[in-house]
């Protein structure tokens, strides 16, 4: 590993963090596999600026970086021949998804092509006895759930973006649900994937447990499109629950909001999920969206799965923990549309926080922490709130730990994108000194090498760069990311 | 992959099936090791006959394998010491726990440094509050439960051996309590880990969720020793419930035993444990046990976990759902013992099984399948069983898919010993016909190697050698284990 240097000492510039001076192919083998690749896709590879553009980013604060051409694959067939001619060309392959991954996982740094997944969005087949389906990867969340909701399944990942699930495999999404039906990581039974050189492979299968060989699904779950490109998932589902009820409830300060999750966890009471709101976004939510009847404090968002009686068992116990940790008010319902207004504050949180800065755009942190640890990451992040004098409320899924500031930026100020990268930073190193994690369920891309490195040590990021050349030798899968020192195509 | 022959090409006998002709170390380079690991080690080396002659299997029918010295390791320097020589000197290391590995996982096919772990049982940290622990892997399931009982917390992953923890990982345990709390898979947090060469690394840590880079605690979790030495465990603990109910219910037939459990799964009711014992190991048990009030029928354990409410609308639920799939019996209770009394055919299943035919031993079988497919997978077994002319009860962690047929064998014979591992074979190529997987929770070893090249294909088995060359390339971890053709040591 060549470059050790951490995001400080590369100083905080969004440019110098970001772009590393990557070798691109020649413009010769470029064209070489543009040229094959087009008597194969014809206008679905595509060099057209306007689409290089718009698959240049995702979501995130990292500056863009064109492809050479954009590829709409729509089989497998047709991955495995430009991922066998990428692989001999040594040209770059950046799958892409929805693009709505924030830390510049789609972002072309070595130029190649981008794998466009998106029109591979056939739900292949549904399993209603096994709860269990197959889909290819350009399959969206809403999608599945619409067309398996009438069969009384549903798909409870949902990180709230309207990715498609093989961008939430490669970057190991969560969401809100996760406290109760776990991460993307828990509800994948198996993955077809296209390595590096054109073979294709299947891993895991439709058991629910196996101990048979490596864990090759888990390893390409969260690998950022770097060791191969999924190609199909089987994904395990749930069966809708009989009822569902909701419930809010406010607190004189985020200690006595974390107390009670800290209690309702340990008492195994199976909540489905419970979300944080502290008191800036509380009150950007009141004034946003109307609800008169909350106060700008600490709000925690629940929301049960079971029986009947059991929706209203648990509520009531979390109430009973809530009222011991020094609760405010309590809230419950159980009709849709009753619930739906509780958790408005929480569903709509996004626009009430940019709303107050009107045409400020959200950068969201993401640290991960141990529960016992989360009061002190988020006082913690308040305080260098106030420091940066920025403005960012925060959301937590604190089941996990997890906690975003979206710190609202001027997109036109580059100073101010500096001061929010370096907000970010200080989130990061305070999470990581309490025990967690640089990301929680955003993922690496390039936004986080370098703390990437500071969490698992030299040693276990050479172990992840084994790994990378042992399956893509040549580095042409999504070159850039994750590690420092890629191993560039050349 | 130089030996591509399925199991039966290479004929049902065991010595033929299992004693592959593995290259060992030379002489000299044992004897520097073990000249050296004894100045760090002391008289905790040891190469006492009976000493490597416990060291020299499991408890399976696999014959044995003598290493040809034992470390009775206690701290991860030694260890690491130990593997930087071993490395060195390109001698194998065969990591040990209990010894309670069913296919061979710790004979040392290679001769070598028989690595005992079993005394570094040390449990470093109970977090209370975060519901995690860090052990050291010779911890037993039993001695942490004993130990965390009286916080309220316990660890859920019960394969019924008394295994140690580090062996649960290294094979991807799992047991009756995964249909709720998942296998060791779902329940390790993270993991330190000497690698081959003797440097450590940790993976995961001791957030719940995180997006940051390969998942290589997943990666080692299932490597049977071949990737890696684990050194420290951090798991994940779990409240223990309020309530605890039992219920169990029989039936006229297997179908509808299986029924009930696809109707209760789907209903989404959150049993803790649903246990299938067969119609022949119901009549052992009955006789074993004296149940003179149960039939020898196909009968189902169920176990509910949460609040005293909630585990008594669990039961009747269930019992609603027993009664429409024909159920003829359904009794339940709370209190321990009654609880206990009910579960008497499961706790006791094996001694019952072979009292049926007194001085044999069992070898058990380990498909997993889908669940829709779980009837015909076991009716299956019963005729192949049937057409053995052996005799073998049938128990199975039906909520996941996976059960075991007990085959009864004269240890003393070995033609018998044959016919009872064609069996086993029959019911895996039926398993894998059923889309299942030739092992849900003992592993491979070295008795289920063909049958990891089947269910995966030469490409995904290429992607785990893959794997395995880049982490440990003089292939001195466990060698000869998953791999027809390890790379063994020169």
């Amino acid at each position: 590993m060549s470059d050790k240097k951490s995001f400080n000492e590369h100083g905080p510039l969004k440019d110098a963090i970001w772009r590393q001076p990557h070798e691109r192919a020649s413009p010769e083998r470029i064209a070489a596999v543009i040229g094959t690749a087009r008597q194969v896709l014809g206008d679905r590879l595509s060099t057209n600026v306007t689409l290089c553009q718009q698959h240049a980013q995702g979501e995130g604060p990292v500056a863009p970086s064109m492809p050479d051409a954009v590829a709409f694959v729509e089989t497998v067939d047709e991955i495995r021949r430009l991922l066998e001619q990428c692989h001999r060309e040594r040209v770059p392959v950046v799958p892409f998804g929805a693009g709505s991954s924030l830390e510049g996982q789609v972002n072309a740094v070595c130029g190649g092509i981008s794998l466009d997944l998106s029109r591979m969005n056939s739900i292949i087949e549904v399993n209603e006895e096994d709860m269990d389906c197959l889909i290819e990867p350009g399959v969206t969340r809403e999608q599945l759930n619409s067309y398996i909701r009438d069969r009384g399944l549903f798909f409870p990942v949902d990180p709230g973006a309207e990715c498609t699930i093989g961008g939430m495999c490669a970057t190991r999404a969560s969401g809100t649900n996760a406290v109760r039906y776990g991460t993307i990581r828990e509800n994948v039974l198996g993955l077809e994937v296209v390595l590096a050189d054109g073979r294709v492979i299947s891993t895991g299968g439709r058991v629910r447990k196996a101990a048979n060989g490596y864990d090759l699904t888990h390893l390409f779950i969260g690998s950022e499109g770097t060791l191969g490109v999924i190609t199909k998932i089987r994904l395990r589902l749930h069966g809708v629950p009989e009822a569902t009820s909701a419930a809010i409830s406010q607190f004189p300060n985020l200690a006595a909001a974390v107390d009670t999750v800290f209690a309702t966890m340990q008492l195994g009471i199976p909540i489905a999920r419970v979300e944080l709101l502290d008191d800036v976004q509380m009150g950007a939510s009141i004034a946003y969206s109307k609800l008169d009847d909350l106060e700008p404090l600490p709000t925690l968002f629940f929301e049960f799965n079971g029986s009947t009686s059991s929706v209203k068992e648990q509520a009531e116990l979390v109430e009973a923990v809530a009222s011991e940790a020094g609760s405010l008010r309590f809230s419950w319902a159980t009709g849709t549309e009753a619930r739906n207004r509780l958790w408005t504050a929480r569903h709509r949180a996004y626009p009430a926080a940019v709303a107050l800065r009107p045409g400020a755009k959200g950068i969201a942190t993401d640290v991960c922490v141990p529960i016992s640890r989360l009061a002190d990451a988020v006082l913690g992040a308040k305080e260098d709130i106030a420091a940066s004098g920025l403005i960012a409320p925060i959301a937590g899924h604190v089941g996990d730990g997890n906690f975003h500031c979206c710190i609202l930026v001027d997109p036109d100020d580059p100073s101010e994108l500096e001061r929010a990268l370096a907000l970010d930073h200080k989130i990061v190193e305070r999470g990581l000194a309490l025990g967690g994690t640089c990301s929680g369920e955003h993922g690496i891309g390039l936004g986080k090498r370098a703390f990437l490195q500071r969490e698992h040590g030299v040693d276990a990021l050479d172990v992840m760069q084994s790994l990378k050349a042992a399956l893509d030798p040549r580095g042409i899968l999504n070159p850039g990311k994750l590690f420092l020192d890629p191993a560039l195509p050349t």
